[in-house]
């Protein structure tokens, strides 16, 4: 083998800090609402408010509803709602994770958990209520559902090696594109933009919904470089059968099919059993290939901008998709 | 002691019949509704709705919101949509205890649970939103809100004897008055009815749902008596201080306090420490008073019905209230 000599980059590592620049004042206001919707007599919602706003991750969702309606140069604030309500949206689905793979977790925390999710959609559609548009509330409660059900079909798929390319694709669209695209598309209904506008929106974020996914698909096996507040490795014990699996699996010889099929089961998830199964997946290409695929998402979403004029909203949203994708490096 | 003779009843014993038999038609409608909406191309999801449909209870949500549209003589099917929605919610918020107390369940069911709570809710929105009425959306997102603040405050209280018949009550009027509320007052919406038709129903279905669940309080205490599904005791065992346990606690002694406190905070609950609790129970007349507490709300349930002329729907909103009740004797 001969050395790949990379060529130089022509500019510095894509950064999520245009987009943040962008937002900063907007995002403002979204956590104001999302604080004060907080708010409850009962002592133990603000409580666990608390601890979900100390944890409370990037914000991504209502960020793409902010920098969407600054691509339309949209000069109001009633999206600040609509974006709170996304990411409580968000927040509600978030929970499951916490909740089933918390085993060790006190039984009252573990209740206090689920009816927290259903605290936290009531919250969301009371914004979205108050705001008052049926659009904004069909797209999102549309949207709730789909997530819902690609939460459900992920179910249906774990542990099965047996998931295909179009099916694991499927579901990543509706469990994590589907409020992506969501939250972009809240925007131009506000905006009372172009049919045109609006679906262009949807298009990006749903496509950037999916190469983030697949994004993350990867880091959950790259832990060194790992960018995520999870270990690597948790898809791999926990029997997800994401696309970098697919791809190993399908590429490989009798024997390592027959590793992987005893892995995603639970059968195989020592250090050891993890140590092997990264190995496969850098030597059949998996990751980079996921990668690859991950890019080939992430240019049509930033396609879907063509139709937007330059402006430091588009600047933001392209950087946004090239971050999103650096971050497996 | 002597024999306290009981006077003759003077009519039969209350039945939910006529409740039944006014809405046969309309449930109809929203049992076909609530079966389309359960429908995905995801598998599993129509399988846990058929599990769910099969120990589907009395509907009494939906039912109620039939019977005030048709006190209102209301001619349409709006209602039907909207009906369904409450079962959606109320069901949604059934799943936690299915959920925390299914320790034995397999994980990948008690997950399938959770995100069939979230299915759930995101449905009765789509139902909601395709209605188009913003004040039925505003009227359910709110009673959600409430609910889910209800069931962490109770979760709050769990376990704690000094609760008190104040917070009992706050508790119980927000888990589970406000979805009976809720119920009803959808039906003058949609009917466009007054402001008066409005709050007397919101009255009715509040005073109900508090009869109701101070009655099913009542009926875990007296297992030979159960008309419920769920087994005496449930309630002790659980550390769940309902209104029974705040009086029998209140009028007991030094040693009997003792023995209450104990209880409810998980250290008696052999059957032996069951049998004490109700024999407790009855000797202060802490179940007695209870229901007597019940017949009150019932009451105030029944004269919130009274602006409106006499009709069959109002013989059976009225039999209902005194069915309800009757259930503990």
């Amino acid at each position: 083998m001969t050395a790949t000599v990379h060529p130089l980059r022509s500019k510095a590592e894509p950064s999520l800090d245009p987009l943040i620049e962008l937002v900063t004042s907007g995002m403002n206001g979204v956590n104001a609402v999302i604080l004060e919707r907080m708010q409850s007599k009962v002592a133990l919602i603000p409580e666990l408010a608390g601890h979900l706003i100390a944890g409370g991750g990037k914000r991504m969702r209502p960020m793409l509803t902010l920098a969407s309606a600054a691509l339309l140069g949209y000069p109001g604030t009633r999206h600040h709602k609509l974006a709170a309500a996304v990411e409580f949206i968000h927040t509600a689905t978030l929970l499951h994770d916490d909740v089933v793979d918390g085993s060790g977790m006190r039984r009252g925390k573990r209740t206090a958990n689920l009816i927290w999710g259903n605290f936290l959609f009531s919250r969301a559609f009371e914004l979205m209520v108050e705001d008052g548009s049926l659009k904004v509330l069909s797209i999102l409660s549309h949207a709730s559902a789909v997530i819902a059900e690609g939460e459900v079909e992920q179910l249906t798929a774990q542990r099965r090696i047996d998931t295909g390319e179009e099916q694991y694709l499927a579901i990543i669209s509706a469990k994590t594109a589907a409020l992506f695209a969501a939250a972009c598309r809240v925007a131009p209904v506000v905006a009372e933009a172009s049919e045109q506008a609006e679906l262009a929106l949807e298009c990006y974020g749903r496509n950037l919904g999916i190469a983030f996914q697949l994004t993350d698909d990867v880091i959950d096996y790259a832990s060194d470089e790992a960018v995520m507040g999870k270990d690597a490795g948790d898809d791999f014990r926990d029997g997800k059968v994401t696309l970098p699996v697919i791809l190993a699996h399908a590429r490989a010889d009798r024997e390592d099919r027959e590793f992987w099929r005893a892995a995603m089961a639970g059968e195989r998830v020592s250090d050891a059993d993890l140590t092997r199964a990264v190995s496969l997946l850098r030597s059949t290409g998996a990751l980079s290939d996921t990668i690859e695929r991950a890019r080939h998402y992430g240019r049509r979403a930033i396609d879907a901008l063509a139709i937007f004029p330059a402006s430091k909203a588009k600047t933001a949203l392209t950087e946004a998709v090239e971050f999103a994708i650096a971050r497996a490096y």
